[in-house]
């Protein structure tokens, strides 16, 4: 475990030729029947990819011990399970599609040895749910401001240099291969905030697009635009964008058309509108489900989907008036509109009222539109959460808001709620970086999103185990302890020394990198903690506050409401409580403040010596990348310690019980 | 008063036609005694333009009033004085140099009428000081974070678009006469944080440098280059920038004769060394005289200038070490430097310790260098005092620090330190706007930064009636009130409704626009104000603090170490005091905090009103473009008001005694 790579290369994630080899010692062979594959968009080329798999997997001689087989009705729109019998340790992959095949393959490929050494068995397989997205927020252009990949720490972009599509697309056809083994099959290639040189790939720059599309096609996976609710102004040259215009609807429908010419089998389109600036349906006085509706209406013919985005609130609030919440913004939007969307609309949610922070209770938007085809919209990029300089791994975050069972202990779960016919998206932590996620650590995250998308009932603890397996073959059992000691408990490490008790942002405004309490407290964002002399929090409560606590369905809109019941890790996210407030877990607010910032930084102490102790044991490129960034989680987790504790100190006034040194 | 501009047209400032009517109704001539105009590298052109200024006056019967001879003897090197002698109404100004005269020419401009209709008279005028420069932060590319005018709020650069120096240098042109007509006489032609674009200024570009300093030439303004102390190396090629390596030396000597055999009358070089990121001679263990001096040796062969900047201090310090003070830092590195910088050597020297705050102390270096030539750095341009969207009147400002006197009443003020061989350095307020200066009475700033340059003895009010004359001409009594209403005490409501008691910064972090009372707070840039529950100020006294009260002498060492006698508009800057501490005013400070936001806000809203009622009797392109400033101003002020009393309210407790309504 000692190999240097070359500094130049890229390195191989989950899919080192390592990760291969309990196949290719046992041998494997890809079956067709004749007339099994009939012809596809894409089904020729999934085959010819897997096919190269096995070539790659090296000459064999005997009888292989893996056959995986198309079966013979031919390949079923959109199916992607595959049935796995294992026989006195031989394998039969049998799918009715080349991507159910391709998932099987991976599959095996996963479970290395254990696949073949099990006893005998006749399983199914398939995803929880039919989309499971990744969105790149990349810019074809630099941003001035956000730079090539917006809310991006790895580096530029895969798709994008000197201001257009690369020449170059191996990488997105490596990247392709690293989804497909985790079940991710599609990807949306440019930034929700659609600047004037991105809208060209809609039109202009589809060849190019098509390029993309090409590279990702071998692996299954479908490519997604991301566009401007104005392009038929800003691009097309109409006066208007009204929804129910029918010169705009028409323009709509050719733009589809001629997308899906040069595409066959393009995904489909995503839309941030009325959020943050962006153009969208209010300004004609329309609502969301006319603005999704009419590009509904455009892709529809074709099989495609809409991804509308439920991020819409005000961003020019006034941080003097209590009343308005943020957080009550796409409930207030969007739960009204249900059962009005169509079919091919799926209303994309965030996992929390706010923005991604490192804890927000679930969005109440889960539980509120039964009629309405669902998308949990997660964060692989860190933005909040260290942005790949800390190591936290977000896989524990996602189960639990997966788990999560907005009507109580006998309802379903946020899992049951997108499952189907909804699913999942995310925006990609991947960049240009040799490691791809520029922490090699980073790189759980996003196959951690693609395991728990396919099926969310895993234990995210377990995929890390997976993960470990992959992408550091034979790993000892020191190396597999220490990754496991410096992960498991990652997220809950960053939550206690950055922003407490559910509270939120607290971040440096603009790169939202590093603590700065006050930071958006005065600003027209609608991340306040109202912190003063007696005490902090927001009051969410229907009783006092501002009633978001009636988003929820029983037994949460009570839970919430009340002090006695609130969760601590949510206590601030709903109640503006002084800091002698005594905790559930029997220490007051200011105490715990206090405590937790300490244990935290106590915690990437630890992390930094775990490293140090298993560093010899990983390829030495990864052991410098992981020392050098938990050198900057640990100088920057003692930033937040301080800066904290001493705000809230000057503040309150209130001295540690421990005597620690605060400033 | 009702002329229409068209809006391509660029504004006249104080050089209306109209300015010039009451010289063209009497007639001027000009008069060159054979032999008198000694070939210079900038006499003769000096002369043609003053020549093309009176022929612009129209053709004139009779006997002209206004004579303007150059004395017999030729120009005298620098010289810049002038005689103007009144007999019966008819003027006689007579100069030993072309600059002189061309002096003694808006003189008599400025002074319009008056200058025919007083008694007969024979006066002297010459500049207090021989360095009055304006500085242009511009950058020649963009910077993506900065702009193309680093703290520029008046659009892009005069001098440069598109990446290089502009094709059309008119504009140019009309800014030297602009200056002319003020008394300033060197330019600083870009940014003194010196990007890679820029630094080839110094080297390929000289050409383009050249064609900017001929369109300065006909007014007697030079031309001067910031320039990184790394150029040997960036783009010299070095191996080193070490001040005392030969090579280097011959580096700078090479490079200082190519530019002035491009550029005869060049003025010298601009030096922002170990500054923020600035690159200087720390780097090889030598000094700032060391420095200096080695870039004298280069430019003294041609009698030119190095400008050294002495805005050095730790910009990557703790906040949680209270010891360092950034305000103790010019002092520490210079002051012991005194008596070893080069006879060429200009030390600028920012006017107060921190950074063009509403509110600081005058700088403790004016008073602490007697053998150094220093030139006093004042920011016409409002990075700090409202960016030119507030009409702040800064002459006041700069006239109090120029007449404070550091030794006490009986000793010399800061103008008389900076009299003679010394001078001034401005960051200039001029972009491509249309108005210069994008407010329309940010003019008066730059204005005014020229004649107290020229005599810092002029009362900053009679600036303002002199600028109103040439600018508004024939300006109805109203107008002159509404406009003294509006300007006189503007820097005083800025500083009513910001930051309190000089205490400083509070600003939004980069672009420093708008308030964010703990903005700066736990930043690493030494700007703090320490505020807790129970009280907020920098304790910078030698008796408990970080003795910066030492950096002065008498009486001043002991007058703000004193809480008897420290003044109340810099308390905080001085002392850490409870809000309950009782100002001289009789009010507490934490009252004072909420009177004087609340007070600045009244004072906005009555220039709003005044505005109003004036706006009509300004071409209505001025009458829009303040009153949408205004607009702005009122927003902000009122922000500032409602942040700083909640922040403070907040954190104290302490109730407005008035109950108005704070957040």
């Amino acid at each position: 475990m000692t190999t240097t790579l070359h500094a130049t290369d890229v390195h191989p994630a989950w899919l080192p030729d390592a990760a291969f080899e309990p196949v290719a010692r046992r041998g494997a062979v890809l079956v067709v029947p004749d007339g099994a594959a009939r012809a596809g968009v894409d089904t020729d080329e999934v085959l010819d990819a897997l096919g190269a798999e096995i070539d790659a997997l090296g000459p064999y001689d005997g009888e292989p011990a893996l056959l995986l087989e198309l079966s013979g009705g031919g390949p079923v729109e959109g199916e992607e399970s595959f049935r796995l019998r294992r026989e006195r340790g031989r394998l039969t992959v049998t799918a009715g599609s080349s991507r159910g095949l391709l998932h099987g393959f991976f599959h095996v490929v996963r479970l290395g040895d254990a696949a073949f050494t099990g006893p005998d068995a006749d399983e199914s397989h398939a995803p929880a749910a039919a989309l499971r997205m990744l969105d790149h927020w990349d810019n074809v252009d630099v941003h001035p401001v956000m730079g090539q990949v917006e809310r991006g720490y790895a580096g530029g972009s895969i798709f994008y240099a000197d201001g257009r599509v690369r020449e170059d697309l191996s990488r997105v056809r490596a990247y392709a291969r690293l989804l497909a083994a985790v079940g991710i099959d599609r990807v949306a290639i440019n930034n929700v905030n659609v600047h004037a040189r991105e809208a060209r790939l809609l039109t202009d720059d589809l060849g190019e697009v098509a390029r993309i599309a090409a590279a990702f096609r071998p692996y299954g996976v479908r490519v997604h635009l991301s566009v401007s609710f104005a392009a038929p102004m800003t691009v097309g040259g109409l006066e208007t964008s009204d929804p129910l215009d029918e010169d705009v609807r028409a323009w709509w429908r050719a733009a589809a058309d001629r997308v899906w010419e040069a595409i066959p089998d393009f995904g489909g389109f995503v839309v941030k509108a009325d959020s943050e600036g962006q153009p969208g349906p209010f300004a004609y006085g329309r609502d969301h489900a006319d603005g999704a509706n009419m590009l509904a209406e455009a892709v529809a013919p074709h099989g495609g989907l809409v991804h509308w985005r439920a991020f819409v609130y005000d961003h020019t609030q006034d941080w003097r008036d209590r009343s308005t919440d943020r957080a009550r913004a796409a409930y207030d939007h969007f739960a009204p509109l249900d059962g009005r969307f169509a079919a091919e609309v799926v209303l994309q949610v965030k996992h929390g009222p706010l923005d991604f922070q490192v804890r927000e209770p679930v969005s109440p938007v889960l539980a509120a539109m039964p009629a309405t085809r669902l998308a949990l919209e997660l964060q692989v990029t860190q933005e909040y959460t260290g942005q790949q300089k800390h190591a936290v791994y977000l896989g524990t975050a996602w189960s639990e808001v997966l788990r999560w069972r907005p009507w109580g202990d006998a309802g379903a779960s946020v899992a049951d709620v997108v499952a189907g016919a909804g699913g999942f998206a995310a925006v990609s932590n991947v960049g240009d970086d040799r490691f791809w996620t520029g922490h090699p650590l980073a790189q759980a995250n996003l196959y951690a999103y693609g395991r728990l998308a396919w099926d969310p009932a895993l234990d995210p603890v377990d995929i890390l185990d997976e993960w470990i397996d992959l992408t550091f073959p034979g790993a000892p059992d020191a190396l597999r302890a220490g990754l496991h000691l410096i992960l498991d408990d990652s997220w809950r490490t960053y939550e206690l020394y950055t922003a407490p008790l559910g509270v939120g942002f607290m971040v440096r405004p603009g790169h939202h990198y590093g603590p700065d309490v006050d930071g958006y407290e005065y600003t027209p964002w609608g991340t306040y903690h109202f912190a003063d002399r007696d005490g902090v929090g927001v009051d969410r409560t229907r009783a006092t506050g501002t009633g978001y606590t009636g988003q929820y369905p029983e037994p949460w809109r009570d839970v919430y409401e009340s002090l006695e019941t609130c969760p601590d890790e949510l206590l601030l996210f709903f109640h503006h409580v002084p800091y002698t407030h005594v905790l559930h877990s029997g220490t007051t607010v200011i105490q715990h403040v206090y405590d937790s910032r300490f244990e935290g930084v106590e915690r990437v102490e630890r992390m930094v010596r775990t490293w140090e102790s298993v560093a010899d044991l990983v390829p030495v490129d990864v052991a410098v990348r992981v020392r050098e960034r938990l050198a900057e989680q640990l100088r920057s987790a003692t930033e937040w310690r301080d800066q904290v504790s001493t705000y809230f100190l000057r503040k309150s006034g209130i001295p540690d019980e421990h005597g620690r040194t605060i400033y």
